[in-house]
């Protein structure tokens, strides 16, 4: 199913991304999900994507093509884009025009369990502007990351949540928001088949303009294994260091 | 939305319930949803409820007055039931009966946004059989607890499940499966509001045949507040102690 997350803290953004994409659970694949579009010294923009691969594709394809902006008609694209709001509004209008093209044939599709649905994240920075976050919905709709909850899930987001929501903030350190993105990544990943290894990831510095990291992690990196261990590990001192429940007899 | 867990562990079966109820956001109330039977000496039987609140009342008003068996023709009730296969199967019934009674104004219902759907946990022991935990669905069939994955949940399943993965097992002490259970029950209060307190919580030990522990636990309960504390502090500890990730430039 994907899951993805964008981490804002106050020293930049990370993003992390799986990569199995599945028709099926007998049809599992590795696809990249995390798109990067860099031009050093003036803007780095990363895509998140998850949901209908031939959408989201879809939305990659025309947002690098360019599409005529509906008021001013120049051709658009995520490389000239004026700002991140725009950025936004680009890939909005991505996927509605890459789902009007599916068009009729849609609802038998759903009726048969095909899903056309999708939620992309987009973050990055543009020369002149600030570093943002973005959701873009089905319906090509959007929301921005704030400082108040500062993350952004897209995909099988449950499970990789508690972790979220309870070590990040917008003062956390840049290398800790990344190491928490990949427990949260490593929760999703225990508790959801079609969510799996490599995983890719990126990181950058605010008013860098260039990306400090761009990785792929696969199944012999030894980092993220040691990650996981030492993450289960904890888990279950954590538990073992609480004191027995109290409760005997019938309290009610 | 409900959240219940049932841990079946060598020593006994651990139940865990929320009560929290809702007809939407703007209409929250408080319902017991795990259900004692009990004969001491004869019978514990535990009864976790989550879906539609006036299906699963219906469900518990058919088991405790009884229903003719389909095929003896006696009227069988939770009560008065053989072993716990049958015992199953006669919440199975009711599930089928009492859904079959909201007939025809069901399609509609539903199309309005109105769910009839259950999901049932039954767990217990009656003399002369063994100590046995299944779960119930919507069309009345069951599966059933074994050792290799030794809990059930119904509802909100999702948050708290990493934690039953990782630190419960077979073996696991009882009282430990009790607070491996609080702490499931604490990382899904947390993260979904349809999952609240108060708590109702049951411990079973293995040919007992009586209640060990039967109690509620509210806001005040200063154990569960210490655990849930104690949980995000370890938490934070266990990230905290991961070392910082040695990803740097660009490695794809």
């Amino acid at each position: 199913m994907t899951y993805c997350c964008g981490i804002l803290v106050r020293e930049g953004l990370v993003m992390v991304a799986d990569t199995r994409t599945n028709a099926g659970l007998d049809n599992i694949s590795t696809f990249r999900k995390l798109h990067i579009f860099e031009q050093p010294g003036e803007r780095v923009l990363m895509l998140a994507t998850s949901g209908n691969l031939s959408v989201t594709q879809g939305v990659v394809n025309f947002i690098v093509e360019g599409m005529e902006h509906p008021e001013s008609g120049v051709v658009e694209s995520i490389m000239n884009t004026p700002n991140m709001l725009h950025a936004a509004h680009l890939v909005g209008r991505a996927v509605r025009r890459t789902r009007a093209e599916i068009g009729d044939v849609e609802e038998q599709a759903v009726a048969e369990g095909v899903s056309f649905d999708v939620a992309l994240l987009l973050g990055g920075q543009i020369a002149g502007g600030p570093l943002r976050l973005f959701m873009i919905y089905t319906a090509g709709n959007s929301i921005e990351c704030t400082q108040d909850t500062n993350y952004l899930q897209v995909g099988e987001h449950k499970y990789g949540k508690p972790i979220l929501d309870r070590a990040v903030t917008y003062d956390t350190d840049i290398y800790d928001a990344l190491k928490i993105g990949l427990i949260s990544m490593d929760s999703t990943i225990r508790s959801n088949l079609s969510v799996g290894l490599p995983i890719d990831i990126a990181l950058l510095r605010r008013d860098a303009l260039r990306l400090e990291v761009s990785a792929r992690i696969d199944s012999n990196d030894s980092y993220f294994r040691e990650l996981r261990d030492s993450w289960s590990k904890a888990l279950r001192a954590a538990h073992m260091a609480i004191p027995t429940p109290p409760y005997r007899g019938r309290g009610a």
